[in-house]
Protein backbone atom coordinates (compact mmCIF):
# COMPACT_ATOMS: atom_id res chain seq x y z
CA UNK A 1 0.00 0.00 0.00
CA UNK A 2 1.56 3.23 -1.09
CA UNK A 3 0.71 6.34 0.45
CA UNK A 4 0.61 9.94 -1.40
CA UNK A 5 -0.95 12.76 0.02
CA UNK A 6 -1.79 13.12 3.28
CA UNK A 7 -4.29 15.46 4.93
CA UNK A 8 -6.18 16.32 8.48
CA UNK A 9 -9.49 17.81 9.07
CA UNK A 10 -10.16 20.17 11.37
CA UNK A 11 -12.28 17.37 13.41
CA UNK A 12 -9.35 15.54 13.41
CA UNK A 13 -9.68 13.19 10.50
CA UNK A 14 -6.57 11.81 8.78
CA UNK A 15 -7.32 10.96 5.15
CA UNK A 16 -4.68 9.57 2.99
CA UNK A 17 -4.64 8.55 -0.50
CA UNK A 18 -2.84 5.81 -1.65
CA UNK A 19 -2.27 3.33 -4.68
CA UNK A 20 -2.62 -0.27 -3.74
CA UNK A 21 -1.87 -3.42 -6.04
CA UNK A 22 -2.53 -0.65 -8.70
CA UNK A 23 -5.92 0.49 -7.80
CA UNK A 24 -6.53 4.13 -5.75
CA UNK A 25 -8.07 4.44 -2.62
CA UNK A 26 -8.70 6.28 0.15
CA UNK A 27 -7.62 5.36 3.59
CA UNK A 28 -9.81 8.16 6.20
CA UNK A 29 -8.72 7.17 10.05
CA UNK A 30 -10.35 8.85 13.48
CA UNK A 31 -8.26 11.12 15.62
CA UNK A 32 -8.14 8.30 18.35
CA UNK A 33 -7.43 4.76 18.17
CA UNK A 34 -9.89 3.56 15.37
CA UNK A 35 -12.78 0.91 17.16
CA UNK A 36 -12.72 -1.00 13.76
CA UNK A 37 -12.55 -0.31 9.62
CA UNK A 38 -15.29 0.21 7.64
CA UNK A 39 -14.88 -1.14 3.49
CA UNK A 40 -16.94 1.38 1.85
CA UNK A 41 -17.72 0.66 -1.63
CA UNK A 42 -19.19 3.17 -4.23
CA UNK A 43 -22.13 2.89 -6.33
CA UNK A 44 -22.35 2.81 -10.26
CA UNK A 45 -20.70 6.06 -12.17
CA UNK A 46 -19.20 7.27 -8.95
CA UNK A 47 -15.48 6.93 -7.29
CA UNK A 48 -13.81 6.72 -4.26
CA UNK A 49 -14.47 10.45 -3.77
CA UNK A 50 -18.13 10.86 -4.52
CA UNK A 51 -19.43 13.30 -2.22
CA UNK A 52 -21.89 10.32 -0.57
CA UNK A 53 -18.38 8.63 0.07
CA UNK A 54 -16.84 11.41 1.74
CA UNK A 55 -20.11 12.22 3.78
CA UNK A 56 -19.98 8.66 5.32
CA UNK A 57 -16.43 8.85 5.65
CA UNK A 58 -16.87 11.63 7.77
CA UNK A 59 -19.66 10.25 9.67
CA UNK A 60 -18.03 7.16 10.62
CA UNK A 61 -14.75 8.55 11.56
CA UNK A 62 -16.72 10.78 13.87
CA UNK A 63 -17.94 7.83 15.44
CA UNK A 64 -14.15 6.18 15.83
CA UNK A 65 -14.18 4.08 12.87
CA UNK A 66 -11.74 4.02 9.72
CA UNK A 67 -12.68 3.78 6.20
CA UNK A 68 -11.10 2.30 3.38
CA UNK A 69 -12.59 2.99 -0.36
CA UNK A 70 -11.63 2.22 -3.66
CA UNK A 71 -12.11 3.14 -6.99
CA UNK A 72 -14.04 0.21 -8.39
CA UNK A 73 -12.78 -1.34 -11.51
CA UNK A 74 -13.55 1.40 -14.67
CA UNK A 75 -14.80 3.98 -12.42
CA UNK A 76 -12.87 7.19 -11.04
CA UNK A 77 -9.33 6.99 -12.00
CA UNK A 78 -8.96 3.40 -13.28
CA UNK A 79 -8.82 2.65 -16.72
CA UNK A 80 -11.96 1.29 -18.90
CA UNK A 81 -11.28 -1.93 -20.82
CA UNK A 82 -13.62 -2.43 -24.32
CA UNK A 83 -15.90 -4.60 -22.04
CA UNK A 84 -16.26 -1.99 -20.19
CA UNK A 85 -17.42 0.62 -22.66
CA UNK A 86 -19.29 -2.19 -24.14
CA UNK A 87 -21.82 -2.54 -21.55
CA UNK A 88 -22.21 1.30 -21.03
CA UNK A 89 -23.13 1.63 -24.42
CA UNK A 90 -25.40 -1.57 -24.34
CA UNK A 91 -27.21 -0.12 -21.16
CA UNK A 92 -27.59 2.95 -22.06
CA UNK A 93 -29.25 2.26 -25.71
CA UNK A 94 -31.42 -0.36 -23.82
CA UNK A 95 -32.56 2.33 -21.48
CA UNK A 96 -32.85 4.75 -24.46
CA UNK A 97 -35.16 2.62 -26.28
CA UNK A 98 -37.53 2.15 -22.78
CA UNK A 99 -36.16 -1.17 -22.87
CA UNK A 100 -35.49 -3.58 -19.52
CA UNK A 101 -31.55 -3.01 -19.16
CA UNK A 102 -31.40 -4.75 -15.63
CA UNK A 103 -30.60 -7.75 -16.90
CA UNK A 104 -27.81 -6.12 -18.72
CA UNK A 105 -26.71 -4.35 -15.43
CA UNK A 106 -26.74 -7.56 -13.42
CA UNK A 107 -24.50 -8.92 -15.80
CA UNK A 108 -22.33 -6.17 -15.38
CA UNK A 109 -22.27 -6.03 -11.70
CA UNK A 110 -21.17 -9.55 -12.01
CA UNK A 111 -18.06 -8.65 -13.89
CA UNK A 112 -17.51 -5.82 -11.19
CA UNK A 113 -17.62 -8.34 -8.20
CA UNK A 114 -15.16 -10.79 -10.06
CA UNK A 115 -12.88 -8.03 -10.36
CA UNK A 116 -13.33 -5.76 -7.20
CA UNK A 117 -13.07 -8.77 -4.77
CA UNK A 118 -9.97 -9.65 -5.01
CA UNK A 119 -8.91 -5.89 -4.84
CA UNK A 120 -11.13 -5.59 -1.18
CA UNK A 121 -9.24 -9.06 0.00
CA UNK A 122 -6.05 -7.55 -0.65
CA UNK A 123 -6.74 -4.49 0.80
CA UNK A 124 -7.97 -6.09 3.91
CA UNK A 125 -4.47 -8.10 3.86
CA UNK A 126 -2.54 -5.07 3.92
CA UNK A 127 -5.23 -3.20 6.88
CA UNK A 128 -6.03 -6.21 8.85
CA UNK A 129 -5.99 -5.08 12.75
CA UNK A 130 -7.84 -1.54 12.87
CA UNK A 131 -9.19 -1.93 16.01
CA UNK A 132 -9.90 -5.69 14.89
CA UNK A 133 -13.66 -5.36 13.56
CA UNK A 134 -14.21 -4.76 10.27
CA UNK A 135 -17.68 -3.84 8.58
CA UNK A 136 -18.79 -3.57 5.28
CA UNK A 137 -20.61 -0.74 3.53
CA UNK A 138 -21.89 0.11 0.37
CA UNK A 139 -25.32 -0.43 -1.60
CA UNK A 140 -26.29 -0.57 -5.28
CA UNK A 141 -23.11 -2.12 -6.94
CA UNK A 142 -21.66 -1.33 -3.84
CA UNK A 143 -23.54 -4.42 -2.60
CA UNK A 144 -23.06 -5.68 -5.89
CA UNK A 145 -19.73 -6.00 -5.05
CA UNK A 146 -20.00 -6.14 -1.36
CA UNK A 147 -22.84 -9.36 -1.32
CA UNK A 148 -20.32 -12.12 -2.91
CA UNK A 149 -17.59 -10.41 -1.26
CA UNK A 150 -18.87 -10.49 2.35
CA UNK A 151 -19.97 -14.20 1.43
CA UNK A 152 -16.39 -15.13 0.52
CA UNK A 153 -14.79 -13.30 3.41
CA UNK A 154 -15.04 -14.26 6.75
CA UNK A 155 -13.43 -11.47 8.31
CA UNK A 156 -15.92 -9.03 7.88
CA UNK A 157 -18.29 -8.75 10.71
CA UNK A 158 -20.94 -6.85 9.55
CA UNK A 159 -22.55 -5.40 6.72
CA UNK A 160 -24.78 -2.47 5.07
CA UNK A 161 -26.19 -3.41 1.73
CA UNK A 162 -29.25 -2.44 -0.62
CA UNK A 163 -30.45 -0.75 -3.18
CA UNK A 164 -30.04 -3.37 -4.93
CA UNK A 165 -32.83 -6.39 -6.12
CA UNK A 166 -32.43 -10.19 -6.25
CA UNK A 167 -30.60 -11.97 -8.56
CA UNK A 168 -29.64 -15.94 -9.00
CA UNK A 169 -25.88 -15.35 -8.24
CA UNK A 170 -26.75 -12.40 -5.08
CA UNK A 171 -29.80 -14.41 -3.83
CA UNK A 172 -26.87 -17.62 -3.48
CA UNK A 173 -24.41 -15.55 -1.55
CA UNK A 174 -26.47 -13.97 0.70
CA UNK A 175 -27.59 -17.28 1.48
CA UNK A 176 -24.01 -17.78 2.67
CA UNK A 177 -23.86 -14.55 5.05
CA UNK A 178 -24.49 -14.81 8.98
CA UNK A 179 -22.91 -11.70 10.08
CA UNK A 180 -25.59 -9.17 11.06
CA UNK A 181 -26.70 -7.27 8.02
CA UNK A 182 -28.68 -3.92 7.93
CA UNK A 183 -30.35 -3.96 4.45
CA UNK A 184 -31.41 -0.46 2.72
CA UNK A 185 -34.28 -0.66 0.22
CA UNK A 186 -36.06 2.84 -1.06
CA UNK A 187 -39.73 2.43 -1.67
CA UNK A 188 -39.78 4.29 -5.19
CA UNK A 189 -36.91 3.09 -6.30
CA UNK A 190 -37.41 3.06 -10.34
CA UNK A 191 -34.57 0.51 -10.84
CA UNK A 192 -34.84 -1.47 -8.29
CA UNK A 193 -38.26 -2.88 -8.31
CA UNK A 194 -39.64 -3.38 -4.78
CA UNK A 195 -40.21 -7.41 -5.04
CA UNK A 196 -36.74 -7.85 -6.15
CA UNK A 197 -35.03 -5.68 -3.62
CA UNK A 198 -37.53 -7.85 -0.86
CA UNK A 199 -36.58 -10.86 -1.88
CA UNK A 200 -33.38 -10.00 -1.55
CA UNK A 201 -33.28 -9.37 1.83
CA UNK A 202 -35.09 -12.40 2.20
CA UNK A 203 -32.14 -14.39 1.27
CA UNK A 204 -29.77 -13.43 3.55
CA UNK A 205 -29.22 -16.16 6.01
CA UNK A 206 -28.19 -13.33 9.20
CA UNK A 207 -30.07 -14.29 11.83
CA UNK A 208 -30.01 -10.59 12.77
CA UNK A 209 -30.54 -8.88 9.08
CA UNK A 210 -32.71 -5.50 8.94
CA UNK A 211 -34.59 -4.25 6.62
CA UNK A 212 -35.18 -0.31 5.98
CA UNK A 213 -37.28 1.07 3.71
CA UNK A 214 -38.19 4.42 3.36
CA UNK A 215 -39.84 6.75 0.35
CA UNK A 216 -38.03 8.14 -2.44
CA UNK A 217 -35.83 6.85 -5.58
CA UNK A 218 -32.47 5.35 -5.45
CA UNK A 219 -30.39 7.95 -4.54
CA UNK A 220 -33.33 9.24 -1.94
CA UNK A 221 -31.81 7.25 0.80
CA UNK A 222 -32.54 9.89 4.19
CA UNK A 223 -30.00 11.23 6.39
CA UNK A 224 -31.28 9.60 9.19
CA UNK A 225 -30.85 5.81 7.70
CA UNK A 226 -27.06 6.96 7.39
CA UNK A 227 -26.87 7.64 10.84
CA UNK A 228 -28.44 4.63 12.11
CA UNK A 229 -25.85 2.66 9.81
CA UNK A 230 -23.06 4.06 11.02
CA UNK A 231 -24.32 3.96 14.18
CA UNK A 232 -25.05 -0.44 13.49
CA UNK A 233 -21.43 -0.52 12.23
CA UNK A 234 -20.27 1.07 15.23
CA UNK A 235 -21.77 -1.75 17.60
CA UNK B 1 -57.65 12.12 35.78
CA UNK B 2 -57.49 10.71 39.69
CA UNK B 3 -54.30 9.24 40.26
CA UNK B 4 -53.91 6.70 43.29
CA UNK B 5 -50.40 5.30 44.35
CA UNK B 6 -46.96 7.26 42.96
CA UNK B 7 -43.74 5.62 43.31
CA UNK B 8 -40.23 6.44 42.19
CA UNK B 9 -37.65 3.99 40.73
CA UNK B 10 -34.25 4.00 41.48
CA UNK B 11 -33.03 5.87 37.99
CA UNK B 12 -35.44 8.75 39.63
CA UNK B 13 -38.59 7.81 36.81
CA UNK B 14 -41.69 8.60 38.57
CA UNK B 15 -44.81 6.05 38.29
CA UNK B 16 -47.97 7.04 38.83
CA UNK B 17 -51.46 4.98 38.29
CA UNK B 18 -54.41 6.72 37.60
CA UNK B 19 -58.11 6.57 36.69
CA UNK B 20 -59.22 8.60 33.93
CA UNK B 21 -63.22 8.40 32.55
CA UNK B 22 -63.19 5.34 34.45
CA UNK B 23 -60.18 3.97 32.17
CA UNK B 24 -57.46 2.48 34.62
CA UNK B 25 -53.90 3.83 33.29
CA UNK B 26 -49.89 4.49 34.06
CA UNK B 27 -48.14 7.74 33.87
CA UNK B 28 -44.48 7.53 33.77
CA UNK B 29 -42.41 10.85 34.31
CA UNK B 30 -38.48 11.24 33.50
CA UNK B 31 -36.40 12.96 36.40
CA UNK B 32 -36.32 16.43 34.63
CA UNK B 33 -38.78 18.33 32.58
CA UNK B 34 -40.16 15.78 29.88
CA UNK B 35 -39.09 16.40 26.26
CA UNK B 36 -42.22 15.46 25.27
CA UNK B 37 -45.05 12.75 25.73
CA UNK B 38 -45.38 9.10 24.63
CA UNK B 39 -49.11 7.44 24.15
CA UNK B 40 -48.42 3.60 24.39
CA UNK B 41 -50.82 1.60 23.32
CA UNK B 42 -50.49 -2.49 24.63
CA UNK B 43 -51.49 -5.28 21.83
CA UNK B 44 -54.53 -7.53 22.20
CA UNK B 45 -54.40 -10.03 25.30
CA UNK B 46 -52.19 -7.06 26.85
CA UNK B 47 -52.72 -4.71 29.78
CA UNK B 48 -51.12 -1.63 31.17
CA UNK B 49 -48.45 -3.00 32.87
CA UNK B 50 -47.48 -5.91 30.33
CA UNK B 51 -43.54 -6.00 31.02
CA UNK B 52 -43.07 -5.10 26.84
CA UNK B 53 -45.25 -2.08 27.91
CA UNK B 54 -43.07 -1.23 31.42
CA UNK B 55 -39.80 -1.83 29.67
CA UNK B 56 -40.93 0.23 26.96
CA UNK B 57 -41.68 2.88 29.61
CA UNK B 58 -38.22 2.91 31.16
CA UNK B 59 -36.70 3.21 28.16
CA UNK B 60 -38.73 5.99 27.05
CA UNK B 61 -37.68 7.74 30.33
CA UNK B 62 -34.20 7.25 30.22
CA UNK B 63 -34.83 9.58 27.19
CA UNK B 64 -36.51 12.39 28.94
CA UNK B 65 -40.42 11.05 27.89
CA UNK B 66 -42.91 10.62 29.92
CA UNK B 67 -45.34 8.10 29.13
CA UNK B 68 -49.07 7.28 29.71
CA UNK B 69 -50.59 4.12 28.65
CA UNK B 70 -54.19 3.21 29.12
CA UNK B 71 -55.95 -0.35 29.85
CA UNK B 72 -57.45 -1.15 26.73
CA UNK B 73 -61.16 -1.84 25.93
CA UNK B 74 -61.65 -4.99 27.41
CA UNK B 75 -58.33 -5.74 28.93
CA UNK B 76 -56.48 -5.18 32.17
CA UNK B 77 -58.49 -4.50 34.90
CA UNK B 78 -61.52 -3.38 32.83
CA UNK B 79 -64.76 -4.97 32.30
CA UNK B 80 -65.92 -7.45 29.33
CA UNK B 81 -68.71 -7.04 27.69
CA UNK B 82 -71.09 -10.01 26.17
CA UNK B 83 -69.76 -9.08 22.56
CA UNK B 84 -65.78 -9.20 23.88
CA UNK B 85 -66.39 -13.11 24.82
CA UNK B 86 -68.56 -13.86 21.75
CA UNK B 87 -65.50 -12.03 19.81
CA UNK B 88 -62.63 -14.35 21.76
CA UNK B 89 -64.46 -17.10 21.53
CA UNK B 90 -65.05 -16.73 17.94
CA UNK B 91 -61.89 -16.07 17.53
CA UNK B 92 -60.29 -18.97 19.53
CA UNK B 93 -62.55 -21.60 18.01
CA UNK B 94 -61.59 -20.46 14.19
CA UNK B 95 -57.93 -21.03 15.17
CA UNK B 96 -58.59 -24.12 16.72
CA UNK B 97 -60.56 -25.48 13.64
CA UNK B 98 -57.24 -24.16 11.80
CA UNK B 99 -59.56 -20.81 9.79
CA UNK B 100 -58.38 -17.78 8.68
CA UNK B 101 -58.81 -15.76 12.00
CA UNK B 102 -57.87 -12.02 10.59
CA UNK B 103 -61.27 -11.20 9.28
CA UNK B 104 -62.56 -11.53 12.95
CA UNK B 105 -59.78 -9.74 14.42
CA UNK B 106 -59.84 -7.50 12.00
CA UNK B 107 -63.39 -6.75 12.96
CA UNK B 108 -62.76 -6.78 16.90
CA UNK B 109 -59.68 -4.57 15.97
CA UNK B 110 -62.30 -2.11 14.57
CA UNK B 111 -64.52 -2.19 17.28
CA UNK B 112 -61.60 -1.35 19.53
CA UNK B 113 -60.44 1.59 17.87
CA UNK B 114 -63.94 2.74 18.28
CA UNK B 115 -64.09 2.71 21.97
CA UNK B 116 -60.37 3.71 22.68
CA UNK B 117 -59.85 6.20 20.15
CA UNK B 118 -61.95 8.45 22.39
CA UNK B 119 -60.60 7.62 25.63
CA UNK B 120 -57.06 8.42 24.15
CA UNK B 121 -58.38 12.04 23.31
CA UNK B 122 -59.84 12.57 26.68
CA UNK B 123 -56.03 11.35 27.89
CA UNK B 124 -54.31 13.88 25.67
CA UNK B 125 -56.86 16.85 26.97
CA UNK B 126 -56.26 15.83 30.45
CA UNK B 127 -52.08 15.74 30.08
CA UNK B 128 -51.84 18.18 27.02
CA UNK B 129 -48.66 19.45 27.61
CA UNK B 130 -45.52 17.91 28.38
CA UNK B 131 -43.21 19.13 26.54
CA UNK B 132 -45.36 20.20 24.57
CA UNK B 133 -44.69 17.01 21.66
CA UNK B 134 -46.51 14.09 21.84
CA UNK B 135 -45.56 10.58 19.91
CA UNK B 136 -47.99 7.47 19.86
CA UNK B 137 -46.16 3.80 19.99
CA UNK B 138 -48.52 1.00 19.31
CA UNK B 139 -47.84 -2.42 17.81
CA UNK B 140 -50.86 -5.12 16.83
CA UNK B 141 -53.90 -4.28 18.28
CA UNK B 142 -52.16 -1.13 19.36
CA UNK B 143 -51.85 0.01 15.95
CA UNK B 144 -55.51 -0.65 15.10
CA UNK B 145 -56.47 1.49 17.66
CA UNK B 146 -53.44 3.96 17.07
CA UNK B 147 -53.56 4.25 13.37
CA UNK B 148 -57.13 5.69 13.29
CA UNK B 149 -56.48 7.30 16.18
CA UNK B 150 -53.32 9.21 15.00
CA UNK B 151 -55.63 10.22 11.67
CA UNK B 152 -58.01 11.92 13.67
CA UNK B 153 -55.85 13.69 15.66
CA UNK B 154 -53.79 16.39 15.26
CA UNK B 155 -52.36 16.42 18.25
CA UNK B 156 -49.57 13.76 17.37
CA UNK B 157 -46.52 14.92 15.76
CA UNK B 158 -44.77 11.36 15.46
CA UNK B 159 -45.82 7.71 15.64
CA UNK B 160 -44.37 3.86 15.91
CA UNK B 161 -46.66 1.22 14.76
CA UNK B 162 -46.06 -2.17 13.39
CA UNK B 163 -47.16 -6.08 13.45
CA UNK B 164 -50.35 -5.15 11.59
CA UNK B 165 -51.63 -6.10 7.91
CA UNK B 166 -53.87 -3.77 5.45
CA UNK B 167 -57.44 -3.43 6.09
CA UNK B 168 -59.93 -1.42 4.05
CA UNK B 169 -60.30 0.89 7.25
CA UNK B 170 -55.93 0.71 8.49
CA UNK B 171 -55.33 1.61 5.02
CA UNK B 172 -58.02 5.13 4.74
CA UNK B 173 -56.74 5.85 8.14
CA UNK B 174 -53.19 5.50 7.03
CA UNK B 175 -53.66 7.63 4.24
CA UNK B 176 -54.86 10.17 6.33
CA UNK B 177 -51.01 10.60 8.37
CA UNK B 178 -48.79 12.41 7.29
CA UNK B 179 -46.41 13.14 10.49
CA UNK B 180 -43.43 11.01 10.51
CA UNK B 181 -44.02 6.97 11.02
CA UNK B 182 -41.96 4.02 12.13
CA UNK B 183 -43.27 0.99 10.99
CA UNK B 184 -42.05 -2.20 12.41
CA UNK B 185 -42.85 -5.91 10.91
CA UNK B 186 -41.25 -9.50 11.94
CA UNK B 187 -40.80 -11.13 8.69
CA UNK B 188 -41.72 -14.84 9.99
CA UNK B 189 -44.94 -13.37 12.11
CA UNK B 190 -47.76 -16.13 11.29
CA UNK B 191 -50.55 -13.46 12.37
CA UNK B 192 -49.48 -10.85 10.03
CA UNK B 193 -48.37 -11.45 5.99
CA UNK B 194 -45.73 -9.85 4.56
CA UNK B 195 -47.65 -8.87 1.46
CA UNK B 196 -50.53 -7.44 4.16
CA UNK B 197 -48.05 -5.31 6.32
CA UNK B 198 -45.86 -4.06 3.73
CA UNK B 199 -49.25 -3.12 2.00
CA UNK B 200 -49.92 -0.92 4.93
CA UNK B 201 -46.95 0.59 4.96
CA UNK B 202 -47.19 1.58 1.64
CA UNK B 203 -50.90 3.46 2.66
CA UNK B 204 -49.16 6.08 4.59
CA UNK B 205 -49.45 9.50 3.71
CA UNK B 206 -46.00 9.98 5.25
CA UNK B 207 -43.32 11.55 3.52
CA UNK B 208 -41.34 10.47 6.33
CA UNK B 209 -41.89 6.52 6.52
CA UNK B 210 -39.58 4.30 7.24
CA UNK B 211 -40.14 0.50 6.99
CA UNK B 212 -38.24 -1.41 9.58
CA UNK B 213 -38.27 -5.65 9.22
CA UNK B 214 -36.76 -7.93 11.20
CA UNK B 215 -36.63 -11.75 11.30
CA UNK B 216 -38.68 -13.67 13.79
CA UNK B 217 -42.50 -13.98 14.97
CA UNK B 218 -44.83 -11.51 16.07
CA UNK B 219 -43.47 -11.27 19.81
CA UNK B 220 -39.77 -10.78 18.61
CA UNK B 221 -39.20 -7.72 17.54
CA UNK B 222 -35.95 -7.14 18.40
CA UNK B 223 -34.03 -5.15 21.19
CA UNK B 224 -32.05 -2.22 19.22
CA UNK B 225 -35.30 -2.22 17.01
CA UNK B 226 -36.68 -0.94 20.34
CA UNK B 227 -34.14 1.67 21.50
CA UNK B 228 -34.46 2.66 17.97
CA UNK B 229 -37.71 3.62 17.81
CA UNK B 230 -37.16 5.70 21.47
CA UNK B 231 -34.81 7.75 19.75
CA UNK B 232 -37.04 8.27 16.65
CA UNK B 233 -39.81 9.68 19.06
CA UNK B 234 -37.29 11.79 21.23
CA UNK B 235 -36.04 13.31 18.23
Amino acid sequence: MRFSSTSTSPEGTTERDFVHDGVPGVLWTPPGDPVGLVLSAHGGGQHKRAPGIVARAHRCTAAGLAVVTLDAPAHGDRARTATDDRFSAEIRARITSGGDASPLVAEYNALQAARAIPEWQSVLDALPGTGGRVGFWGVSMGSAIGIPLVAAEPRVDAAVFGLIGATDALVAAAAAITVPVRFLLQWDDRLVPRDAGLALFDAFAAPRRSLHANPGGHGDVPDDEISSAVAFLAR
